[in-house]
């Protein structure tokens, strides 16, 4: 499975990559690992694993040498997290390594490599580039509101962390099966690592955030779909804002509704009930049409991973049918359906 | 006119202020000075006027030694924006001056103080801060919507610029006459010059717009209120994400709305239609209900300076019978209506 690698002028990597998974022993912890795997493989050339790793992703071991004599690997990508994000001591000194056989290193983490003076140092002594990939740096502007040519399609949820990017991935994977010109657009840091570029929304300053929404969908030829990573909620306390700026500065033409039925609060925060996925679609309908009146939602995507196949089946014909729109799992049926009642409907 | 300084953890400013006014030669550039000397007259015992300056606040001028040595001055505001927000270069060896003379110096400028080498050197020399209140300083944190003890009123609107940072100063104000237990909280730069205090909402990461909002109006006593300057908009394309961002973290009992009834599209962005005020109500309160489901709109705050006493009373009364709320002109009538609605109803 693979999507498109998109190239832009926000954060480019250089591909391919070397996995860098530590002496991680959870494979829980090196799900951007995993991502980076299932979704551009092509780039995914080798893997490098200190002594005590007990993940093993089925790539070539190598040493960073060899990663760029051999392999011409352009970048090492740290594809696990610690919990709390930081990065342990012990792995300094391969990334220097890496760093001294030229290769740049992208992390998402939530400390920024390049405030790792050893780290900045020696890339800057071996002119290699240490890619923070939640921080941008480049220079935003305030959103305008202008329409743009092409098409859009964005991802909402009631909840974070309920299958938005691995819906917009999915989708982009069908459209571009079927020769349609679709590209998937990163909004955070792991679809960032997947794409090769994008901006992380949650992480720019608040004035920008619609502007910075703006950029990561420029004007497009009218028949090329930008297939927009969803982040936060309308309904998330912490998240919202950033859910309503990517909203409006989108301007989707096209809203996929990814919902998870065994979820009925919001998780990592207690006590918020989660709206009826009919509230989930009027409210965003409402705030999406600030930019683009004609939004419409073109179906759902359900994670119904704790159903039996017949369960699935029938949770899923009964949502169709109720909500009048094709209802896809992107990992149990994939999203042919969505993209049907899109080429039939827009 | 004036409303009692909040102090707390946030941006902190020495008092009094004298107030810097560059040469500048337009009144309508000084607006931050009027405003600072509008809401806080006890802190503004001074005025720096360079050559050629044709604003005149009624100040005592006096250069900075004399500010800090016979009035007791701490800090420097500068009460005047460039078109563009830049620092003009004739005015720093008077910055320089007012550092090397022991003041503090406050700004909310686009461009940063801390930016400017000689500023940053000459302020450690001399043991003074530098605020740049557009950013803050502390550390935030992300929202987790827990209800907070105490009351808090938030000022809204369909669109930025349209006098939510005057509506709560005047509400604060009014509650303050009453001895009421009511503090304005500042959520942009001028309100914070104003305040002493607060935090610049649009200027903090997207991440944290509700864990700021939450930092800026604290638990606090039953029969206390905050009255929390609102931003942005929920309608507005580039900057609705921290008004429900604020919103949300404000977790307001009460909202007033903003209202100019010449104001058709929204301001600075053309080509924008405003919502009618009933959508602007229906809008806020449905948001608002995520973090407060008691919350309510307790009156409307109109800008009818464009009217007669003839044309406004007839616009206010006609107003305020459809939707059945308190209609005041904070300039024109005062606050005392919409006051005495809370008194009855909250």
């Amino acid at each position: 499975m693979k999507v498109k690698i998109v190239t832009d002028k926000m954060i480019k990597l250089k591909t391919p990559y070397l996995l860098f998974l530590g002496d991680t022993e959870q494979e829980g912890l090196a799900k951007t690992a995993f991502g980076l795997l299932q979704w551009c493989p092509d780039n995914c050339k080798g893997q490098l694993r200190l002594v005590g790793c007990k993940v093993d992703l089925g790539l070539k071991d190598m040493t960073p040498r060899e990663a760029r004599e051999k392999h011409n690997i352009g970048t090492l990508v740290i594809g696990v997290a610690n919990l709390g994000g930081f990065l342990p001591d012990n792995w300094i000194a391969t990334l220097c390594e890496a760093l001294e056989a030229g290769l740049d290193i992208a992390a998402g983490l939530h400390v920024r490599l390049n405030d790792i003076e050893v780290l900045r140092e020696t890339a800057r002594k071996y002119g290699c580039t240490l890619h923070d990939v939640r921080q941008t740096t480049q220079a935003l502007k305030v959103g305008n509101g202008k329409k743009r040519s092409g098409k859009r399609l964005l991802t909402v949820a009631a909840d974070c962390a309920i299958g938005k990017k691995y819906a917009a991935l999915a989708l982009a994977k069908e459209m571009q099966s079927r020769e349609m010109k679709a590209d998937f657009r990163a909004t955070g840091q792991t679809g960032i690592l997947i794409a090769g570029g994008g901006i992380s929304v949650d992480a720019v300053v608040a004035d920008f955030i619609s502007g910075a929404a703006e950029m990561i969908s420029p004007a497009n030829t009218q028949d090329h779909w930008d297939i927009i990573e969803g982040q936060g909620a309308l309904f998330h306390p912490a998240y919202a804002g950033v859910a309503l700026g990517l909203l409006h500065g989108s301007q989707p033409d096209a809203l996929v509704i990814c919902h998870d039925p065994d979820r009925t609060h919001t998780a990592f925060m207690g006590g918020f009930p989660l709206p009826d996925i009919k509230v989930v679609m009027k409210r965003n309908i409402e705030a999406a049409q600030l930019t683009n009146s004609a939004v419409k939602v073109v179906g759902v995507a359900v994670n119904t991973s704790k159903f039996t196949d017949d369960e699935a089946m029938t949770y899923m014909t009964s949502l169709s049918v109720q909500l009048n729109l094709p209802v896809c799992d992107p990992v149990r049926s994939g999203m042919a359906a969505i993209v049907d009642h899109m080429m039939e409907n827009m």
